[in-house]
Protein backbone atom coordinates (compact mmCIF):
# COMPACT_ATOMS: atom_id res chain seq x y z
CA UNK A 1 0.00 0.00 0.00
CA UNK A 2 0.92 3.24 -1.15
CA UNK A 3 1.99 5.71 1.73
CA UNK A 4 -0.80 8.46 2.50
CA UNK A 5 0.54 11.92 1.88
CA UNK A 6 -2.29 14.12 2.39
CA UNK A 7 -5.65 13.88 3.67
CA UNK A 8 -8.28 15.88 2.50
CA UNK A 9 -11.10 16.45 5.08
CA UNK A 10 -14.49 19.18 5.45
CA UNK A 11 -14.55 22.07 5.93
CA UNK A 12 -11.49 24.75 7.39
CA UNK A 13 -8.93 24.08 9.74
CA UNK A 14 -10.50 23.52 13.13
CA UNK A 15 -13.90 21.84 11.31
CA UNK A 16 -15.14 17.96 13.60
CA UNK A 17 -13.47 16.20 10.59
CA UNK A 18 -10.25 18.24 10.82
CA UNK A 19 -10.13 17.52 14.09
CA UNK A 20 -11.00 13.35 13.26
CA UNK A 21 -8.13 13.60 10.62
CA UNK A 22 -5.56 14.82 13.28
CA UNK A 23 -6.15 12.44 15.67
CA UNK A 24 -5.84 9.85 12.87
CA UNK A 25 -3.16 11.28 10.34
CA UNK A 26 0.54 11.05 11.32
CA UNK A 27 2.90 13.65 12.03
CA UNK A 28 4.12 14.37 8.17
CA UNK A 29 0.66 14.03 6.53
CA UNK A 30 -0.70 17.23 5.06
CA UNK A 31 -4.68 18.05 5.83
CA UNK A 32 -6.49 19.47 3.23
CA UNK A 33 -10.00 21.07 3.78
CA UNK A 34 -12.08 20.84 0.99
CA UNK A 35 -15.35 22.55 0.69
CA UNK A 36 -18.13 19.27 0.29
CA UNK A 37 -18.53 15.48 0.70
CA UNK A 38 -18.43 15.11 -3.09
CA UNK A 39 -14.79 17.42 -3.87
CA UNK A 40 -13.40 15.56 -1.10
CA UNK A 41 -14.25 11.97 -3.08
CA UNK A 42 -13.14 13.05 -6.29
CA UNK A 43 -9.61 14.22 -5.05
CA UNK A 44 -9.07 11.17 -3.89
CA UNK A 45 -9.74 9.57 -6.79
CA UNK A 46 -6.97 11.44 -8.59
CA UNK A 47 -4.40 10.73 -6.10
CA UNK A 48 -2.70 7.68 -4.67
CA UNK A 49 -1.21 8.85 -2.41
CA UNK A 50 -3.93 10.89 -0.44
CA UNK A 51 -6.57 10.10 1.87
CA UNK A 52 -9.96 11.54 2.42
CA UNK A 53 -11.75 11.36 6.02
CA UNK A 54 -15.72 11.42 6.58
CA UNK A 55 -18.23 11.08 8.64
CA UNK A 56 -20.74 8.39 8.37
CA UNK A 57 -22.64 8.49 11.30
CA UNK A 58 -22.98 9.51 14.74
CA UNK A 59 -24.47 8.18 18.12
CA UNK A 60 -27.51 10.25 18.24
CA UNK A 61 -28.46 11.11 14.66
CA UNK A 62 -28.02 8.30 12.91
CA UNK A 63 -25.91 6.94 10.11
CA UNK A 64 -25.44 10.07 6.92
CA UNK A 65 -26.71 8.08 3.81
CA UNK A 66 -25.04 11.20 1.76
CA UNK A 67 -21.65 9.58 2.40
CA UNK A 68 -22.93 6.18 1.37
CA UNK A 69 -24.37 7.20 -2.01
CA UNK A 70 -20.69 9.01 -2.80
CA UNK A 71 -19.10 5.89 -1.58
CA UNK A 72 -21.22 3.89 -3.55
CA UNK A 73 -20.77 5.91 -6.56
CA UNK A 74 -17.04 6.17 -6.35
CA UNK A 75 -13.76 4.37 -6.90
CA UNK A 76 -12.46 4.42 -3.34
CA UNK A 77 -13.36 2.35 -0.14
CA UNK A 78 -12.89 2.47 3.54
CA UNK A 79 -9.48 1.58 4.46
CA UNK A 80 -10.01 2.49 8.20
CA UNK A 81 -12.46 3.65 11.05
CA UNK A 82 -12.08 5.92 14.06
CA UNK A 83 -14.93 7.36 17.01
CA UNK A 84 -14.24 10.44 17.92
CA UNK A 85 -16.19 11.50 21.38
CA UNK A 86 -18.28 15.32 20.26
CA UNK A 87 -16.78 17.61 22.55
CA UNK A 88 -18.86 21.20 22.40
CA UNK A 89 -16.57 23.23 24.05
CA UNK A 90 -17.22 26.96 25.25
CA UNK A 91 -14.13 29.58 24.26
CA UNK A 92 -13.02 33.01 24.55
CA UNK A 93 -10.30 35.08 23.38
CA UNK A 94 -9.24 35.89 26.66
CA UNK A 95 -11.18 33.72 29.27
CA UNK A 96 -13.60 36.34 31.52
CA UNK A 97 -16.61 35.15 33.68
CA UNK A 98 -19.50 33.39 32.65
CA UNK A 99 -21.90 36.90 33.31
CA UNK A 100 -19.20 38.76 30.69
CA UNK A 101 -20.41 36.81 27.73
CA UNK A 102 -22.75 38.76 25.48
CA UNK A 103 -23.00 36.92 22.84
CA UNK A 104 -22.55 33.14 21.79
CA UNK A 105 -21.40 32.00 17.82
CA UNK A 106 -22.06 28.56 16.94
CA UNK A 107 -23.97 25.93 14.70
CA UNK A 108 -27.70 26.04 15.28
CA UNK A 109 -27.53 22.47 16.12
CA UNK A 110 -24.80 22.70 18.45
CA UNK A 111 -26.98 25.26 20.51
CA UNK A 112 -29.83 22.82 20.19
CA UNK A 113 -27.49 19.91 21.25
CA UNK A 114 -26.88 22.31 24.39
CA UNK A 115 -30.10 23.95 25.63
CA UNK A 116 -29.23 23.05 29.38
CA UNK A 117 -26.66 25.38 29.31
CA UNK A 118 -27.79 28.25 27.49
CA UNK A 119 -31.16 27.65 29.71
CA UNK A 120 -29.61 28.38 32.96
CA UNK A 121 -27.17 31.25 31.02
CA UNK A 122 -30.35 33.17 29.60
CA UNK A 123 -27.70 36.26 29.20
CA UNK A 124 -25.87 34.76 26.65
CA UNK A 125 -27.27 35.19 23.30
CA UNK A 126 -27.13 32.44 20.58
CA UNK A 127 -25.85 33.74 17.15
CA UNK A 128 -26.28 31.02 14.21
CA UNK A 129 -23.35 31.07 11.97
CA UNK A 130 -22.53 28.32 9.38
CA UNK A 131 -20.04 25.55 11.06
CA UNK A 132 -18.13 25.45 14.66
CA UNK A 133 -14.64 26.06 12.70
CA UNK A 134 -16.20 29.59 11.42
CA UNK A 135 -17.16 30.55 14.85
CA UNK A 136 -13.92 29.99 16.38
CA UNK A 137 -12.38 31.40 13.26
CA UNK A 138 -14.31 34.89 13.70
CA UNK A 139 -13.90 34.95 16.80
CA UNK A 140 -10.66 36.18 16.41
CA UNK A 141 -11.99 39.66 14.95
CA UNK A 142 -14.73 39.88 17.78
CA UNK A 143 -15.36 41.93 21.17
CA UNK A 144 -14.27 39.86 24.57
CA UNK A 145 -18.48 39.51 25.46
CA UNK A 146 -18.74 36.91 22.28
CA UNK A 147 -17.77 33.59 22.89
CA UNK A 148 -18.21 30.38 20.94
CA UNK A 149 -18.66 27.07 20.89
CA UNK A 150 -16.91 24.33 18.99
CA UNK A 151 -14.53 21.29 19.20
CA UNK A 152 -11.12 21.42 21.29
CA UNK A 153 -9.29 21.71 17.85
CA UNK A 154 -10.70 25.02 16.75
CA UNK A 155 -9.61 26.70 20.25
CA UNK A 156 -5.98 25.08 19.23
CA UNK A 157 -6.06 26.19 15.94
CA UNK A 158 -6.87 30.10 16.40
CA UNK A 159 -5.57 30.07 19.90
CA UNK A 160 -8.90 30.54 21.86
CA UNK A 161 -9.28 29.94 25.65
CA UNK A 162 -11.25 27.21 26.35
CA UNK A 163 -13.68 28.30 29.36
CA UNK A 164 -15.74 25.14 29.96
CA UNK A 165 -15.66 21.36 28.21
CA UNK A 166 -18.67 18.98 27.29
CA UNK A 167 -21.63 21.88 26.93
CA UNK A 168 -23.80 19.17 25.51
CA UNK A 169 -26.78 17.62 26.90
CA UNK A 170 -25.95 14.08 26.21
CA UNK A 171 -22.71 12.32 26.49
CA UNK A 172 -23.07 9.52 24.51
CA UNK A 173 -22.68 11.90 21.66
CA UNK A 174 -19.98 10.38 19.47
CA UNK A 175 -19.10 10.25 15.41
CA UNK A 176 -18.05 7.62 13.89
CA UNK A 177 -15.32 8.73 10.79
CA UNK A 178 -13.89 6.97 7.99
CA UNK A 179 -11.14 7.02 5.98
CA UNK A 180 -11.52 6.26 2.52
CA UNK A 181 -8.68 5.48 -0.31
CA UNK A 182 -7.95 4.34 -4.03
CA UNK A 183 -7.14 0.56 -3.16
CA UNK A 184 -9.43 -1.80 -1.39
CA UNK A 185 -7.19 -3.37 1.00
CA UNK A 186 -6.03 -6.96 1.28
CA UNK A 187 -6.06 -7.08 5.48
CA UNK A 188 -8.11 -5.89 8.22
CA UNK A 189 -10.35 -7.86 10.27
CA UNK A 190 -13.41 -5.49 9.96
CA UNK A 191 -15.76 -5.76 6.41
CA UNK A 192 -18.06 -3.11 4.76
CA UNK A 193 -20.48 -4.35 2.60
CA UNK A 194 -23.72 -3.18 0.91
CA UNK A 195 -26.28 -5.12 -1.18
CA UNK A 196 -30.35 -5.44 -3.00
CA UNK A 197 -32.74 -7.42 -1.56
CA UNK A 198 -36.16 -8.24 -3.66
CA UNK A 199 -38.99 -6.93 -1.11
CA UNK A 200 -39.78 -10.71 -0.47
CA UNK A 201 -40.65 -12.18 3.17
CA UNK A 202 -37.80 -14.09 4.28
CA UNK A 203 -34.76 -12.88 2.12
CA UNK A 204 -33.13 -11.31 4.54
CA UNK A 205 -33.11 -14.50 6.72
CA UNK A 206 -31.70 -16.28 3.97
CA UNK A 207 -28.84 -13.52 3.57
CA UNK A 208 -27.83 -13.49 7.27
CA UNK A 209 -27.34 -17.37 6.73
CA UNK A 210 -23.98 -17.30 6.18
CA UNK A 211 -23.05 -15.13 8.73
CA UNK A 212 -24.85 -17.38 11.61
CA UNK A 213 -23.12 -20.88 9.57
CA UNK A 214 -20.26 -19.03 9.73
CA UNK A 215 -20.04 -17.73 13.19
CA UNK A 216 -19.70 -14.41 11.99
CA UNK A 217 -20.23 -11.39 14.07
CA UNK A 218 -22.73 -9.00 12.37
CA UNK A 219 -21.54 -5.25 14.07
CA UNK A 220 -23.74 -3.33 11.83
CA UNK A 221 -27.09 -3.86 9.78
CA UNK A 222 -29.20 -1.13 8.43
CA UNK A 223 -31.48 -1.19 5.72
CA UNK A 224 -32.63 1.73 3.75
CA UNK A 225 -35.41 2.25 1.04
CA UNK A 226 -34.24 2.70 -2.21
CA UNK A 227 -36.02 5.74 -3.37
CA UNK A 228 -38.51 5.39 -6.74
CA UNK A 229 -38.09 1.48 -6.28
CA UNK A 230 -41.15 0.60 -3.33
CA UNK A 231 -40.15 -3.48 -4.01
CA UNK A 232 -36.10 -3.02 -3.36
CA UNK A 233 -34.56 -2.47 -0.22
CA UNK A 234 -30.56 -1.09 0.06
CA UNK A 235 -28.82 -2.61 3.13
CA UNK A 236 -25.61 -1.75 4.86
CA UNK A 237 -23.57 -4.98 6.53
CA UNK A 238 -20.21 -4.39 8.83
CA UNK A 239 -18.99 -7.79 10.39
CA UNK A 240 -15.83 -8.86 11.96
CA UNK A 241 -13.93 -11.84 10.03
CA UNK A 242 -13.30 -14.81 12.93
CA UNK A 243 -9.73 -14.70 13.52
CA UNK A 244 -8.89 -15.85 9.73
CA UNK A 245 -10.81 -18.67 10.60
CA UNK A 246 -13.49 -18.18 8.02
CA UNK A 247 -11.86 -16.32 4.70
CA UNK A 248 -12.67 -13.15 3.26
CA UNK A 249 -13.44 -15.00 -0.17
CA UNK A 250 -15.44 -17.64 1.82
CA UNK A 251 -18.01 -15.08 2.92
CA UNK A 252 -18.58 -12.53 -0.57
CA UNK A 253 -19.07 -15.88 -2.32
CA UNK A 254 -22.10 -16.93 -0.15
CA UNK A 255 -23.14 -13.37 -0.40
CA UNK A 256 -22.87 -12.87 -3.98
CA UNK A 257 -25.34 -16.04 -4.46
CA UNK A 258 -28.16 -14.41 -2.08
CA UNK A 259 -28.23 -11.07 -2.96
CA UNK A 260 -27.78 -8.94 -5.56
CA UNK A 261 -25.65 -5.60 -6.54
CA UNK A 262 -23.77 -6.92 -3.77
CA UNK A 263 -20.42 -3.77 -3.18
CA UNK A 264 -17.24 -4.51 -0.62
CA UNK A 265 -17.36 -1.07 0.66
CA UNK A 266 -13.82 -1.50 2.14
CA UNK A 267 -11.69 -3.58 4.95
CA UNK A 268 -9.81 -2.36 7.63
CA UNK A 269 -8.68 -3.09 11.13
CA UNK A 270 -11.84 -2.60 13.77
CA UNK A 271 -11.21 1.17 15.91
CA UNK A 272 -10.09 0.03 19.73
CA UNK A 273 -11.55 2.48 21.36
CA UNK A 274 -13.35 5.72 21.11
CA UNK A 275 -10.88 8.72 20.93
CA UNK A 276 -11.66 12.00 23.17
CA UNK A 277 -11.43 14.97 21.69
CA UNK B 1 -59.84 6.42 20.56
CA UNK B 2 -59.98 9.57 21.66
CA UNK B 3 -60.38 12.69 19.12
CA UNK B 4 -57.24 14.44 18.35
CA UNK B 5 -58.34 18.34 19.27
CA UNK B 6 -54.39 19.47 19.50
CA UNK B 7 -50.76 18.48 17.59
CA UNK B 8 -47.73 19.56 18.87
CA UNK B 9 -45.03 19.81 16.65
CA UNK B 10 -41.10 21.81 17.15
CA UNK B 11 -40.41 25.12 16.16
CA UNK B 12 -42.33 28.08 15.15
CA UNK B 13 -45.31 28.72 12.11
CA UNK B 14 -43.43 27.51 8.27
CA UNK B 15 -41.40 24.89 10.55
CA UNK B 16 -40.58 21.63 8.86
CA UNK B 17 -43.16 20.02 11.36
CA UNK B 18 -45.35 22.58 10.63
CA UNK B 19 -45.61 21.60 7.59
CA UNK B 20 -45.98 17.92 8.03
CA UNK B 21 -48.28 18.47 11.22
CA UNK B 22 -50.63 20.47 8.56
CA UNK B 23 -50.69 17.92 6.27
CA UNK B 24 -51.79 15.24 8.27
CA UNK B 25 -53.85 17.21 10.54
CA UNK B 26 -57.78 17.51 10.33
CA UNK B 27 -59.06 21.34 9.95
CA UNK B 28 -60.32 21.57 13.27
CA UNK B 29 -57.00 20.24 15.14
CA UNK B 30 -55.00 23.18 16.57
CA UNK B 31 -51.52 23.18 16.28
CA UNK B 32 -49.04 24.51 19.11
CA UNK B 33 -45.33 25.04 18.23
CA UNK B 34 -42.55 23.67 21.08
CA UNK B 35 -39.11 24.69 21.62
CA UNK B 36 -37.78 21.11 21.96
CA UNK B 37 -38.56 17.22 20.75
CA UNK B 38 -38.53 16.53 24.70
CA UNK B 39 -41.36 19.58 25.33
CA UNK B 40 -43.63 17.60 22.92
CA UNK B 41 -43.05 13.87 24.30
CA UNK B 42 -44.06 15.40 27.84
CA UNK B 43 -46.95 17.50 26.44
CA UNK B 44 -48.11 14.51 24.61
CA UNK B 45 -47.83 12.85 27.93
CA UNK B 46 -50.37 14.49 29.73
CA UNK B 47 -53.13 15.02 27.65
CA UNK B 48 -55.14 12.24 25.96
CA UNK B 49 -56.52 14.47 23.03
CA UNK B 50 -53.11 15.52 22.30
CA UNK B 51 -50.88 13.97 19.70
CA UNK B 52 -47.21 15.06 18.97
CA UNK B 53 -45.58 15.19 15.01
CA UNK B 54 -41.77 14.00 14.89
CA UNK B 55 -39.47 13.55 12.22
CA UNK B 56 -38.04 9.92 12.48
CA UNK B 57 -35.59 9.39 9.60
CA UNK B 58 -34.54 11.39 6.17
CA UNK B 59 -33.73 9.45 3.18
CA UNK B 60 -30.00 11.81 2.61
CA UNK B 61 -29.27 11.93 6.85
CA UNK B 62 -31.00 8.61 7.91
CA UNK B 63 -32.50 7.81 11.16
CA UNK B 64 -33.05 10.53 14.12
CA UNK B 65 -31.92 7.86 17.12
CA UNK B 66 -32.51 11.37 19.22
CA UNK B 67 -36.42 10.68 18.54
CA UNK B 68 -36.29 6.53 19.12
CA UNK B 69 -34.81 7.59 22.39
CA UNK B 70 -37.55 9.45 23.76
CA UNK B 71 -40.41 7.56 22.43
CA UNK B 72 -38.64 4.58 24.52
CA UNK B 73 -38.20 6.45 27.25
CA UNK B 74 -41.65 7.86 26.98
CA UNK B 75 -45.32 6.45 27.75
CA UNK B 76 -46.44 7.05 24.42
CA UNK B 77 -46.85 5.60 20.98
CA UNK B 78 -46.55 6.03 17.43
CA UNK B 79 -50.22 6.16 16.11
CA UNK B 80 -49.24 7.10 12.13
CA UNK B 81 -46.57 7.86 9.96
CA UNK B 82 -46.17 10.47 6.63
CA UNK B 83 -43.70 11.17 4.49
CA UNK B 84 -43.24 14.23 3.11
CA UNK B 85 -40.95 15.42 0.01
CA UNK B 86 -38.28 18.00 0.96
CA UNK B 87 -39.04 21.25 -1.35
CA UNK B 88 -35.83 23.59 -0.38
CA UNK B 89 -37.64 27.00 -1.91
CA UNK B 90 -36.48 30.13 -2.25
CA UNK B 91 -38.94 32.97 -1.19
CA UNK B 92 -38.88 36.75 -1.21
CA UNK B 93 -40.98 39.80 0.43
CA UNK B 94 -41.79 41.02 -3.84
CA UNK B 95 -41.00 38.81 -6.24
CA UNK B 96 -37.67 40.56 -8.21
CA UNK B 97 -35.28 39.25 -10.46
CA UNK B 98 -32.54 36.92 -9.21
CA UNK B 99 -29.72 39.63 -9.93
CA UNK B 100 -31.66 41.57 -7.35
CA UNK B 101 -31.03 39.72 -4.45
CA UNK B 102 -27.87 39.91 -2.83
CA UNK B 103 -28.65 37.87 0.73
CA UNK B 104 -30.17 35.02 1.23
CA UNK B 105 -30.86 33.75 4.70
CA UNK B 106 -31.74 29.93 5.27
CA UNK B 107 -30.05 27.11 8.15
CA UNK B 108 -26.31 26.11 7.27
CA UNK B 109 -27.38 22.39 6.18
CA UNK B 110 -30.25 23.90 3.61
CA UNK B 111 -27.34 25.94 1.83
CA UNK B 112 -25.36 22.55 1.99
CA UNK B 113 -28.01 20.97 -0.08
CA UNK B 114 -28.45 23.59 -2.40
CA UNK B 115 -24.70 23.85 -3.44
CA UNK B 116 -25.32 23.95 -6.92
CA UNK B 117 -28.01 26.86 -7.00
CA UNK B 118 -25.76 29.17 -4.84
CA UNK B 119 -22.52 28.37 -6.78
CA UNK B 120 -24.15 28.86 -9.75
CA UNK B 121 -25.47 32.29 -8.19
CA UNK B 122 -22.48 33.95 -6.44
CA UNK B 123 -23.74 37.46 -6.39
CA UNK B 124 -26.21 35.97 -3.51
CA UNK B 125 -24.65 35.70 -0.44
CA UNK B 126 -25.58 33.24 2.02
CA UNK B 127 -26.74 34.09 6.03
CA UNK B 128 -27.07 31.43 8.46
CA UNK B 129 -30.30 31.69 10.54
CA UNK B 130 -31.07 28.99 13.19
CA UNK B 131 -33.86 27.62 11.16
CA UNK B 132 -35.78 28.43 8.07
CA UNK B 133 -39.14 28.83 9.99
CA UNK B 134 -37.22 32.26 11.09
CA UNK B 135 -35.62 33.17 8.30
CA UNK B 136 -38.86 33.22 6.70
CA UNK B 137 -40.34 34.88 9.69
CA UNK B 138 -37.28 37.53 9.69
CA UNK B 139 -37.79 38.33 5.68
CA UNK B 140 -40.93 40.28 6.94
CA UNK B 141 -38.81 43.12 8.43
CA UNK B 142 -36.29 43.38 5.70
CA UNK B 143 -35.39 45.06 2.28
CA UNK B 144 -35.92 43.70 -1.01
CA UNK B 145 -32.82 42.58 -2.17
CA UNK B 146 -32.95 39.98 1.20
CA UNK B 147 -34.31 36.50 0.09
CA UNK B 148 -34.66 33.40 2.09
CA UNK B 149 -34.75 29.52 1.39
CA UNK B 150 -37.51 27.40 3.47
CA UNK B 151 -40.67 25.32 2.83
CA UNK B 152 -43.36 26.68 0.90
CA UNK B 153 -45.94 26.28 4.37
CA UNK B 154 -43.40 28.94 5.57
CA UNK B 155 -44.18 31.57 2.19
CA UNK B 156 -47.71 30.69 3.21
CA UNK B 157 -47.52 31.73 6.88
CA UNK B 158 -45.35 34.74 5.94
CA UNK B 159 -47.11 36.10 3.24
CA UNK B 160 -44.20 35.75 1.02
CA UNK B 161 -43.47 35.13 -2.70
CA UNK B 162 -42.02 31.55 -4.13
CA UNK B 163 -39.41 32.68 -6.92
CA UNK B 164 -37.96 29.50 -7.18
CA UNK B 165 -38.75 25.84 -5.87
CA UNK B 166 -36.69 23.07 -5.17
CA UNK B 167 -33.22 24.43 -5.22
CA UNK B 168 -31.63 21.10 -3.51
CA UNK B 169 -29.26 19.21 -5.65
CA UNK B 170 -30.81 15.72 -4.49
CA UNK B 171 -34.38 15.34 -5.75
CA UNK B 172 -34.46 11.84 -3.10
CA UNK B 173 -34.51 13.87 -0.43
CA UNK B 174 -38.39 13.19 1.98
CA UNK B 175 -38.63 12.80 5.46
CA UNK B 176 -40.99 10.44 7.43
CA UNK B 177 -42.82 12.03 10.08
CA UNK B 178 -44.52 9.88 13.02
CA UNK B 179 -47.46 10.95 15.27
CA UNK B 180 -47.62 10.22 18.41
CA UNK B 181 -50.39 9.87 21.27
CA UNK B 182 -50.88 8.15 25.02
CA UNK B 183 -52.43 4.67 23.59
CA UNK B 184 -51.18 1.98 21.42
CA UNK B 185 -53.67 1.37 18.71
CA UNK B 186 -55.54 -1.35 18.34
CA UNK B 187 -55.66 -1.95 14.69
CA UNK B 188 -53.25 -0.73 11.89
CA UNK B 189 -50.86 -2.89 9.27
CA UNK B 190 -47.97 -2.02 10.20
CA UNK B 191 -45.63 -2.51 13.74
CA UNK B 192 -42.55 -0.75 14.88
CA UNK B 193 -40.84 -2.87 17.76
CA UNK B 194 -37.06 -2.20 19.21
CA UNK B 195 -35.21 -5.33 21.19
CA UNK B 196 -31.82 -5.98 22.63
CA UNK B 197 -29.34 -8.79 21.71
CA UNK B 198 -26.85 -10.54 22.24
CA UNK B 199 -23.76 -9.53 20.48
CA UNK B 200 -23.10 -13.26 19.31
CA UNK B 201 -23.03 -14.82 16.06
CA UNK B 202 -26.16 -16.24 14.78
CA UNK B 203 -28.77 -14.20 17.61
CA UNK B 204 -29.66 -11.83 14.79
CA UNK B 205 -30.65 -14.80 12.24
CA UNK B 206 -32.71 -16.61 14.85
CA UNK B 207 -34.48 -13.57 15.80
CA UNK B 208 -35.67 -12.86 12.40
CA UNK B 209 -36.83 -16.67 11.78
CA UNK B 210 -40.43 -15.80 13.03
CA UNK B 211 -40.43 -13.21 9.88
CA UNK B 212 -40.06 -15.79 7.17
CA UNK B 213 -41.68 -18.70 8.78
CA UNK B 214 -45.00 -16.36 9.42
CA UNK B 215 -44.37 -14.86 5.82
CA UNK B 216 -44.09 -11.28 7.39
CA UNK B 217 -42.64 -8.60 5.29
CA UNK B 218 -40.19 -6.26 7.40
CA UNK B 219 -39.57 -2.61 6.07
CA UNK B 220 -36.77 -1.61 8.31
CA UNK B 221 -34.21 -3.24 10.04
CA UNK B 222 -31.45 -0.67 11.84
CA UNK B 223 -28.99 -2.22 14.45
CA UNK B 224 -27.17 0.89 16.73
CA UNK B 225 -24.60 0.01 19.04
CA UNK B 226 -25.48 1.06 22.76
CA UNK B 227 -22.98 3.03 24.10
CA UNK B 228 -20.68 1.79 27.00
CA UNK B 229 -22.38 -2.04 26.40
CA UNK B 230 -19.84 -3.07 24.02
CA UNK B 231 -21.43 -6.50 23.58
CA UNK B 232 -25.02 -5.81 23.59
CA UNK B 233 -26.84 -4.01 20.28
CA UNK B 234 -30.48 -2.11 19.89
CA UNK B 235 -32.57 -3.22 17.22
CA UNK B 236 -35.56 -1.18 15.29
CA UNK B 237 -37.57 -3.16 13.38
CA UNK B 238 -40.66 -1.86 11.20
CA UNK B 239 -42.76 -4.71 9.79
CA UNK B 240 -46.14 -5.73 7.84
CA UNK B 241 -49.01 -7.22 9.22
CA UNK B 242 -50.14 -9.86 6.68
CA UNK B 243 -54.05 -9.07 6.21
CA UNK B 244 -54.54 -10.11 9.29
CA UNK B 245 -53.72 -13.65 8.28
CA UNK B 246 -50.84 -14.12 11.15
CA UNK B 247 -51.78 -11.68 14.22
CA UNK B 248 -50.29 -9.05 16.44
CA UNK B 249 -50.07 -10.89 19.51
CA UNK B 250 -48.30 -14.25 17.72
CA UNK B 251 -45.50 -12.59 16.26
CA UNK B 252 -44.77 -10.44 19.16
CA UNK B 253 -44.99 -13.37 21.88
CA UNK B 254 -42.54 -15.07 19.38
CA UNK B 255 -40.21 -12.07 19.23
CA UNK B 256 -40.24 -12.10 23.05
CA UNK B 257 -39.11 -15.41 23.04
CA UNK B 258 -36.20 -15.04 20.93
CA UNK B 259 -34.56 -11.10 22.42
CA UNK B 260 -34.42 -9.21 25.34
CA UNK B 261 -36.08 -5.99 26.66
CA UNK B 262 -38.94 -6.13 23.70
CA UNK B 263 -40.97 -2.64 23.12
CA UNK B 264 -43.81 -2.28 20.50
CA UNK B 265 -42.80 1.04 19.33
CA UNK B 266 -46.71 1.62 17.91
CA UNK B 267 -49.21 0.42 16.01
CA UNK B 268 -50.29 1.89 12.66
CA UNK B 269 -51.60 2.40 9.02
CA UNK B 270 -48.65 2.34 6.35
CA UNK B 271 -48.78 5.42 4.40
CA UNK B 272 -49.70 5.19 1.20
CA UNK B 273 -47.52 8.11 -0.72
CA UNK B 274 -45.42 10.52 -0.12
CA UNK B 275 -46.80 14.18 -0.04
CA UNK B 276 -45.49 16.94 -1.70
CA UNK B 277 -44.89 20.04 0.24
Amino acid sequence: MKKIKQIFYLGIKGSNSFLAASLSAGNKVKLSGLASFEEIFRSVEKESSAAGILPLENSLSGSIYEIYDLLTDSKTFITAETEVRINHALMQKERTGLQKIRYCLSHPEVFRQCRRFFSDNPSIETVPVADTASAAKMLKELGPDTACVANPAAAAVNNLRIKKEHLEDNRNNYSRFITVGRKLKQHGNKISLMFNLKHVPGSLYKALSPYARLGLNLTKIESRPIPGRLWEYLFYVDFELNNGKHGFDEIITAMKMLTKNLKVLGRYDKYDKIKNS
